[in-house]
């Protein structure tokens, strides 16, 4: 599963030459600064690439992976760039795939509840256009606005609304994929049933773009909730939050979103925008999104007003319309800025929990932080499905990178203890591919490779991602 | 992928021997009546088993298939036995693991919304143990009373409740499974999100036992809707019924089942049963479970006769308790002893088509009968998902069989023709291996062939399964 020797294969000139005759010169950036651009992504590494290709069709990426399977070179497939565990950057040199020009929406089968797009639409565009059809695409990842539903097949994406509507693998019925060698394969069907053969389907799903190269996707949709309403609720202690939150669910109740902060981030919140109107005692906040039929929403947004009431919370809003749903949830979109106002670097995990143990969790990590007496940890995240992400925040990138990355393991280790997952909607890409073998023992892991060299026997596609592997180049910075 | 010539291998006796020391001597059935016993299953073919054992751990599950590996043997795991396309006969003989000893719910969290089974639980008892807490696990059989936990999970089992609530891929988060090898491994995590490494999980689901054999399994619940209310319209023409239900999801409403029958089901249920009150100029029925919050239900629910009515039903009969309900959905459990009540024989198909085909594969099938006069075709199922159980009736078991399985050839080319796929949620098995090849291409299916090759490189674990073989014995009748 190795790269033949980078050094032999052909340099950013030749490849080029080669690209302009597949894809036309238009979409191929071969300059410095264009592979610039192209050597990193969320995760703010940076490799840099020997050519960038843009496609414009199935049939240019096969031709692309053919050339790439027959002279061994990687090839990265690449949406937004906005992943945050380094699915997208170019590890060993090579080709980027870059589906930015493959975003058309193919169709949209009201009656069929499903719609099929290229890899490069943004997820909210495809929201926004199936909604007028009142239909709904329910994942919802924090980056829908900017990520690419080809990146969010790729990792599997999550998102605010896991409790209620699951994750991208439950909305993908059907995949045109390019194979490594260049073949285009088709898995699962456009119905919302099919059990003929192995579900390849999911095995695609969330395999980061190391198995196969997706090239049409086929989701599946769902009629769009009638309303949606939005509680803000402010707590003194995160104890009772998370109490609420448990509450909510064991009365029977699925809210669309059900979002956690804790103190560290409402502090960081606070000192961002003075004009948030928090309780001087908060130590918790819960933000709660209810959807479905107009009667229902209002039945359901008391019941948990009253659970969040007596769960003693300071004080609690709600919101039943766009504008003032907005405001609300801009106290929960201005954390990330935020957080990088307080310290430069920071290292934004993503444990899953079983929803019980999600207190244990938290002060297990407040634990571990006090023997990392120099470093902040601020926790938010998707209370619902209990997966936190643990930011950890430092302000000298060379001597507290170490430290941070000690944290994070010993973070990690608990995470597994406590029977969670140490990627809950990230992803593993290269970031954490060295802790895979804490969750996934080595005969699981093992068959994950041997289905990685059936599918991929040299390794071209998204090398050293998931998998460790130790021939990398070294990163630009 | 080939078992080893089968005669050289141990017969009853030795394996007897062998069986007891693992599993117990009460454990272990080799009389030729109990054998004949497990000689068959749903789909009616008979095989001999050479022995049965029914392990109580996952120790004596690895044990077993230790052993088997080593010498050869053939294992087919088995649930109720209820699966209608072979999936549970052991047509290479060797040994059945019968699941009946592996019955336990070994947890219920409802603060994690999670349960762990061991497979051999019976679908509707964990539905109904659930409820106790008041949570819900959705995907529903038809076989629900009887088919177990472990056999849904092998086949990817749908049912009634799949266009609202998905299919049982969709409520899996973790397994336990023996490999062929006798190893044992895990996959996934008990929570709700989970992308670390590809998702074995859902490769393991719908796999129909040649890949692994489950020993726990772990669901992911939902909280218990509130209510459920029933509809039963009847219609004069199947396009107004099929137009009803195309007409009730682009109203936004996702019942949680919508059930279609057609005139020749109809004239089976009459014959069967005179109490039923059906209007004599009914071509057509839908049958509409309506759940959720007890305000929502009742405006979905009259939304929906609203719809019914304009589209001309002839009547329809609403029901808000369960009695009622019970006294509503008789009219759809009449259908399959009905049907035999007119036929001997029967060979009962499941396709699944895109909802907006489900008219013209209805006229498809007519079409088709018109060339095959002798036989009698009944039709109904899950029109909410597309999924069509289509019932090839005939009078004449040697005559007419071959009759009936051209024809049902000519409905499977239509299907896939339609963009449908050739099992909704019943599986492959061995009945419908032979057509794999219309719905897979060949490279696709070679890919499985190469997963299964993987996981089972002596091809023990129910072999001739999913991919044609020709090497089976021949059947006992």
């Amino acid at each position: 599963m190795i790269i033949a020797d980078r050094e032999t294969v052909l340099k950013t000139p030749e490849l080029a030459d080669v690209m302009r005759r597949i894809v036309g010169s238009k979409n191929v950036l071969s300059t410095l600064e264009d592979r610039i651009c192209y050597s990193c992504d969320g995760s703010k590494q940076q490799y840099l690439p020997d050519i960038v290709a843009q496609p414009c069709t199935t049939q240019q990426v096969s031709k692309i992976l053919c050339f790439a399977h027959e002279h061994n070179i990687p090839v990265y497939p690449r949406g937004a760039g906005s992943g945050l565990t380094g699915g997208a950057v170019p590890v060993m040199g090579g080709i980027v795939l870059d589906f930015s020009r493959m975003n058309r929406i193919m169709e949209i089968m009201p009656e069929d509840l499903t719609a099929t797009v290229e890899p490069g639409v943004v997820t909210q565009t495809l929201q926004n256009e199936v909604a007028r059809y009142k239909l709904f695409y329910p994942p919802d990842p924090a980056s829908a606005a900017f990520s690419t539903i080809g990146g969010n097949v790729a990792e599997c994406s999550g998102g605010i609304t896991g409790l209620k509507y699951g994750v991208t693998r439950d909305y993908i019925l059907a995949l045109e994929i390019v194979l490594a060698d260049g073949s285009v394969i088709h898995t699962g069907r456009k119905t919302l049933k099919s059990v003929t053969g192995y579900d390849l389907t999911r095995l695609f799903v969330g395999s980061e773009g190391t198995l196969g190269v997706f090239t049409k996707i086929t989701v599946k949709l769902i009629p769009l909730p009638e309303t949606v309403e939005t509680l803000l609720a402010f707590f003194q202690t995160p104890a009772d939050a998370i109490k609420t939150a448990s509450q909510i669910v064991a009365n029977n109740l699925l809210p669309r979103a059900l979002e956690f902060i804790d103190k560290s981030s409402i502090d960081c919140i606070k000192a961002y925008n003075r004009a948030f109107k928090i309780p001087a005692e908060t130590n918790a906040i819960l933000l709660i999104d209810v959807d479905g039929r107009a009667s229902s929403v209002t039945t359901e947004s008391s019941l948990i007003e009253k659970i969040v009431v007596e769960n003693h919370a300071l004080e609690v809003t709600t919101a039943k319309n766009s504008q003032e749903r907005n405001a609300l949830w801009e106290v929960r979109r201005a954390i990330s800025p935020a957080l990088y106002n307080i310290a430069p670097f920071k290292i934004n995990e993503d444990i899953c929990v079983p929803r019980s143990q999600i207190l244990e969790i938290l002060e297990r990590i407040a634990d571990i932080n006090e023997r990392y007496p120099l470093l902040k940890v601020a926790n938010f995240g998707h209370v619902g499905d209990g997966n936190i992400h643990v930011n950890v925040m430092y302000k000298d990138g060379k001597s507290q990178r170490a430290m941070a990355e000690g944290m994070i393991d010993e973070i990690l280790h608990a995470t597994v203890e406590l029977g969670g997952t140490i990627s809950g909607e990230h992803g593993i890409g290269n970031v954490k591919s060295a802790f895979v073998p804490l969750e996934i023992p080595p005969q699981e892991l093992q068959i994950m490779r041997n289905i990685k060299q059936l599918l991929d026997p040299k390794g071209i596609l998204n090398p050293a991602k998931i998998f460790t592997q130790t021939n990398n180049k070294q990163p630009l910075q």
